[in-house]
């Protein structure tokens, strides 16, 4: 695996990468991407390596090379199965969030607790019992689970989502969840980071 | 300010010490906030030392007293009024959102730059037009912008929110953004976590 944060950075990278590609230009430069992105252009540089693609003095990266290697790396060439399990509202918004088909992501199945919502069509996508879950994961090749229930019942869900077979877990609930090291955990919490904001500046405002 | 990762570990502590009120349970202690998070004992101790709530040994920290002091320092106590910009997929998403008001946040405007959404209710905001932006963000006095408009139109409007005179930016766009050190930014990128998940996924189905 490469490093994390370089990892983070390959998504803003493909944009502005992509970009190119549709303005039919061939070539872009590290220099000119980091300036456009506002990052340092040795790190930059240094993250460019490591797709692997050699770049050409004074023209810079074949930009339709290094899309297919970004692409690659983040397993973005190919659809990742998702299930989303937890149809709040939160579930809900993220259901219907059109911007995941663009990263190969596509969310086939929807899952909750609550029987009054089994049955349902949320966003285009059924929601299924929690019962069903196991199953129907395995016969729909379902590979990341978009966690979205309450912190409660979070490690419950995820030890049924571990059992069910799948390979990682965004964390959108509030909890710490526990797994198994072969299941790769992200965990999202808008709550943190809005923490960040709003301290800042109440912060601000005392002083 | 406090340290960042403290405050982002804050909305946990919040949750449970919460939930404790709720049970009519008196004080909570430190060791049992840490575990049921997940989280080292001694990083929690030095933590909840921050809120300036004193423990008693044996008992804990008194939970209405700590939850109180931990609203106040992440500015939860009172509402703060916010402003999204850019109702696409993602924006809607987010001011169908019930949960913010749980942190003192309140979309109470919308704003965006195509002509057919602007006069139309989303979610139950009306969306302004961006000509009324700095006008209505001063009238309203919104503190905090959520941005969910794509990465090129992602700087030029937060120049505009930085002339409406906003004090915090919540960067849900993949641009990063160059603002007066004033403005506290805090960036939510969702495809970099995306990308940390698939391409640990993808990298070990290669290995």
């Amino acid at each position: 695996m490469l490093p994390m944060p370089a990892v983070r950075r390959f998504p803003l990278y493909l944009r502005e990468i992509d970009a190119c590609i549709e303005r039919d230009e061939e070539y872009i430069s590290g220099a000119l991407l980091a300036d456009v992105l506002g990052l340092d252009r040795v790190l930059v540089r240094k993250d460019l390596a490591l797709t692997g693609v050699v770049g050409t003095p004074r023209l810079g990266f074949p930009v339709k090379e290094l899309s297919s290697a970004i692409h690659s790396i983040l397993g973005w060439d190919t659809t990742t199965k998702a299930a989303l399990v937890g149809v709040g509202n939160l579930g809900t918004a993220l259901l219907g969030y059109g911007g995941f088909r663009e990263y190969g992501l596509r969310i086939v199945l929807a899952f909750d607790r609550n029987a009054s919502l089994v049955g349902k069509t949320v966003k285009g996508v059924k929601v299924e019992s929690m019962s069903d879950l196991s199953r129907l994961v395995r016969e729909n090749g379902v590979e990341i689970a978009i966690l979205t229930v309450p912190g409660e019942s979070a490690q419950q869900c995820a030890d049924e989502l571990a059992k069910a077979g799948i390979r990682g877990i965004w964390n959108f609930s509030p909890a710490s969840l526990t797994v198994s090291p072969e299941i790769m955990v992200q965990h999202e919490n808008l709550a943190s980071s809005l923490a960040v904001l709003s301290h800042a500046i109440a912060a601000k405002s005392v002083s």
